[in-house]
This record gives structure tokens, C-alpha cells and sequence, in this order.
């Protein structure tokens, strides 16, 4: 694709990190934002917006990158490319909640081209309740499924179980939550152009904020036991392995020379870590684990 | 090696768990230990002590495991053998303190041998002050450097930079601690007999809670403040961050189907992050993170 248009999915998705930062902070009066200018040695850079200490949210971020380089000869096996420079700009979010009753959500959409040409947009959103009730799961799915539904690009009933593949740890054999839609080389092999591609994108994203609002507000005030925040830390324990372990965006990040700090705004303020924990037969933790249990087929939500 | 070999080795690594969870137990009265017997799908099992709640050791634990099995076309390829079987076994732990003042320890010691007749040992003890004192570093480092010198197939002048760019996290741009000793491949080109190289790595495990008790008892009981705390929690995050990321034991174990509570008891109860922290110029916090900071090459600290 041209400059022109890399320029144009930069301002559009500058655009959407500013209207999410500011829906969110409406959403939680209380949030601390720290805002933070980058830029990369290799060329480019971002504009980091960490979250913290709000009423609703604990600890995430919303964060716009820009960046640009050479593609290296590891990069142009794995791309299975020519191509000697790429440019890749994006927006990725995740926020983890202060209260246990409150799912932990994650957002990402991205745009990444080629020299020779090539381009691509890939994303998705998921959702990752401490406790998993199968009605919440349904309205969330819902509401990607809507997304979807506006926009021919767009296929929920693909992007629904790529989530639920991508979004699995093997090494615990659960789920990191209920999934939700993820996809990748969105146009790369023209099943899509580049405009309407890059609307689904901004519609994904901008939805982003009020699909978790929905999920969170009937929740945030809600009385928790030191047990349910317990059982909150341990959940956490499990995000913090998926993303350092499995997450392919995390590790091609810390291992390509990406802003550390930046990428490691998806981790909680606390996690926790305890031997062979296993609750209470019957209990409320015992029957999310079994949802999670379910395998990298997931669960079919809208069904459930 | 002998069938007959790999038996005398499993049986030196078990008996030097039961001597070490024994002196552990004695140096913290408090503990519970949790005592698992476990069976592997594939072939072998092992005997897993898990550690909480102790008077100084808040969490962690000693594990032993003997398994064996068929090496498959990815571990041959690796391996650069045509070996079909292998046998591996070896002890490891990890002790998380309460105390921030007090230092986290991990000790491994394994055996490995193929069916073609190679085999090695490979292991190392590595200390991570959430304070570091350039006086207990020495201490440590000196203790390590008498178990080597006292066994002609231990080099601590090799394997001890060996630690240094083992325990490194590059994607931080920080060491995980004082380092320690680490060597792999012992005994696999003809540079120790066998009995020489496990008479070390036993020496080694049995002087580990000594080592640690060492560095331990002045401060279990020193004062700390909430402030000293969080540092804590946050060098755990970066402990929690060096071994899902980076360790290539622990990414092996989980990958190749290990055990995930035993490979996983070396994470904290409870790690932090905040984003982009920063001590106090001139704060102890901030020294801890100059020492840190001195690059894959380590600090000579025998000479500091």
C-alpha cells in the first residue's frame, strides 16, 4: 500500500485511541492516566496511555504505535518475503478491574505492510471473567457478533474460534476466558480491501469501551470476600502465563527489541501463585475452571 | 551409560531431596511442606515438596523427577542425535522468602543420557536479593567457588559467567541477580568421568540449604517497611517474567508436556507491576537496580 494510506490507518487509529482513552475515563472518574510519548530507535514510535488506580480499573492501558524498519533476514524467512523494510502501526488494550465480579478485557487492532507491497490488519477482542457466568458470556459474544454482522470483511463465525484457539494455554489445558473474536492477514490474500478492512478495524475498536462497560457496570459495586480476591490473584496468575508463555504479540515484541513497558501494560498489578490450588467441589471457582476446561474448541456462547 | 549408573544417580538425587527438605525443615520451623508422588503419562514420575507458609520461606519448594522416554524427531533434531530413548533426572528448587531483606535461591542438578550411549550432567545455583549487598554477594560467590574447587570437574571460573549470561533478561536489560554458578553438557565430550561429575552436582545440592541459610538467618528478622514490600513484589514480577519468558528449562518442561505444578513452583505467592517504576535517586532500591544493570558480563563480585 502507499504511504498515503499507512498514513491514513495512523490518524484513524490515533483518532480511536483518543475517544476510548477519554470513554473510558468517563466510564471510571476515578482512573490516574499517565501519558507517554515514545520513540523507537529503529524509527517510529507510540503514545503509551497507562492506566491506574481508578474505581473500576485496577491497572491497564490503551496504546497507539507507529513504527517502522528494516525487515531482517529472520523476519523475511518467517514472512516468507523479499521485502526489506516494513511499517506496522496499531492500537491494544487491556484493563484489569479492582474487583473480582469484573471481567479483565484486552483489545488489539493492527495494520502491517510490506515494501513489496503486501499488507495486512489483524485484532480482536476477548473477554477473561474471573468468574464465568454463561449469560455475560452470550451478551458479550453478542455484541462482537454485531460488530461483525456490519461489516462484509468481518466473519464471526471464523473469527470466533481462531479466538478461542489463540486465547488457550496447552501447559494448563484452559482457556485464558470465554474468547471472543481474533483474526489476522485480513486482505493479505484478497479477501478484503484496504478501506473497508480498515472500517471493521475502527468499528472493532471503537466499540471496544462501551462492549466493556456493558459487562462491568452491573458489577463494579458489587460486595467481594478475601476469598474472591483470592481467587481473583490466582486468575491472574493464569493471564501472566498466557501472555508471557503462549501470547505470540507479547513474545514477538520483547524478543524483536519492542518498548518493554509498553507491551508489559497487559500484566496486573498483582498476580498470585499457589501449589496445586483447587477449589471447593461445587463452588462458584470450581464451575468457571470446568467452563475453561472446555479445550481449544471453546465454548459456543450464543448457544450456551 | 549403564541402566546401573542412571539407577545410582537416581538414587544419590533422592536421598540428597530427603537431606535437603530435612535441613530446610529445620532452619524454618514454620513450614508446610506438601508431599506429591507423581506418575508422568510417558514413562518415570517424581516426588514433589512443595513449601508454603513458613516462618522464612513463604513459598517454593524441592522436587525431584526421574522420567524417560522416546526422543521424537524435534528433540532429535535438536539434540543432533538418532538416539529413539532418553532418561533424564534431577532435583530443583526454588525459595521465595517473606522477608524482602532475605534473599530468593534456586538450585537444580540433573543427569540426561540417550540411548546411543551420550549422557551429561548440567545444573547450578543462582541467588536473587531483592537488596543487593556486595558483601553478601561475595560470601555467596566464595561458598560456591570451595564446593567447585574441592572437585576437579567443577570450574567456577567458567561457570560462573556461564550464570551470569544464563540469568540475564534481555528484554529488561537487567541480570536476574548476583548470578551464581551454571554449567551444562558435563561429562558429554570427555571432560569428566561420570562418578567425578555426580559426586560434584551432590556436593552441590547437599550444600545448598547451608548456602542459604547462610545468607538468610541475619535478616529473616530484620524489620520492613511497605515500601520494601512492593520492591519485593516487584523484583518478583521480573523473577516471574526472567523464568516464563526466558528460562530455557522451565519453556522446555511446559512445551514438552512436564509436569506444570512442579516446573511452576518456582513463581512467587504473589508478584507486582506497575508501569514504567522508578526508585528514589540514591533509594537502596535504585543501587539494587545499578548492579543489576552491569550487563550480560556480570559483576566479578569475589573482586567487588
Amino acid at each position: 500500500m502507499t504511504s498515503e494510506f499507512l498514513q491514513h490507518v495512523q490518524q484513524a487509529f490515533r483518532a480511536v485511541q483518543d475517544e476510548q482513552v477519554a470513554a473510558i475515563a468517563s466510564f471510571d472518574g476515578g482512573l490516574t492516566i499517565t501519558r507517554d510519548a515514545w520513540d523507537r530507535p529503529g524509527g517510529g514510535g507510540g503514545d503509551t496511555r497507562a492506566f491506574s488506580q481508578g474505581q473500576v480499573i485496577e491497572k491497564g492501558g490503551l496504546n497507539f504505535s507507529a513504527v517502522e524498519g528494516d525487515v531482517g533476514p529472520a523476519l523475511q524467512e518467517q514472512l516468507q518475503t523479499k521485502a526489506t523494510r516494513f511499517a506496522a502501526t496499531g492500537v491494544s488494550s487491556v484493563l484489569h478491574p479492582l474487583n473480582p465480579h469484573v471481567p479483565i478485557i484486552h483489545m488489539n487492532v493492527r495494520y502491517f505492510s510490506l515494501d513489496d507491497g503486501t499488507w495486512w490488519f489483524g485484532g480482536g477482542i476477548d473477554l477473561t471473567p474471573h468468574y464465568i457466568l454463561p449469560e455475560e458470556a452470550r451478551a458479550f459474544h453478542a455484541d462482537l457478533k454485531s460488530v461483525c454482522d456490519a461489516h462484509d470483511v468481518a466473519d464471526y463465525a471464523a473469527f470466533k474460534p481462531w479466538a478461542d484457539r489463540y486465547f488457550y494455554s496447552p501447559h494448563r489445558g484452559e482457556s485464558r476466558g470465554v474468547g471472543g473474536i481474533f483474526f489476522d492477514h485480513l486482505g493479505r490474500d484478497g479477501d478484503a480491501d484496504p478501506h473497508s478492512a480498515l472500517a471493521f478495524c475502527v468499528a472493532l475498536a471503537s466499540a471496544y469501551s462501551g462492549i466493556y462497560q456493558r459487562r462491568a457496570q452491573a458489577f463494579v459495586d458489587r460486595p467481594f470476600s478475601p476469598l474472591e480476591k483470592q481467587w481473583q490473584g490466582l486468575r491472574r496468575g493464569r493471564y501472566v502465563e498466557f501472555n508471557l508463555v503462549h501470547d505470540r504479540g507479547t513474545r514477538f515484541g520483547l524478543v524483536s527489541g519492542g518498548r518493554t513497558e509498553s507491551i508489559l501494560m497487559s500484566l496486573p498489578s498483582q498476580a498470585n501463585w499457589a501449589y496445586d490450588f483447587r477449589p471447593e467441589p461445587g463452588s462458584r471457582e470450581e464451575q468457571t475452571l470446568e467452563w475453561l476446561r472446555q479445550g481449544e474448541k471453546g465454548v459456543d456462547w450464543l448457544s450456551a
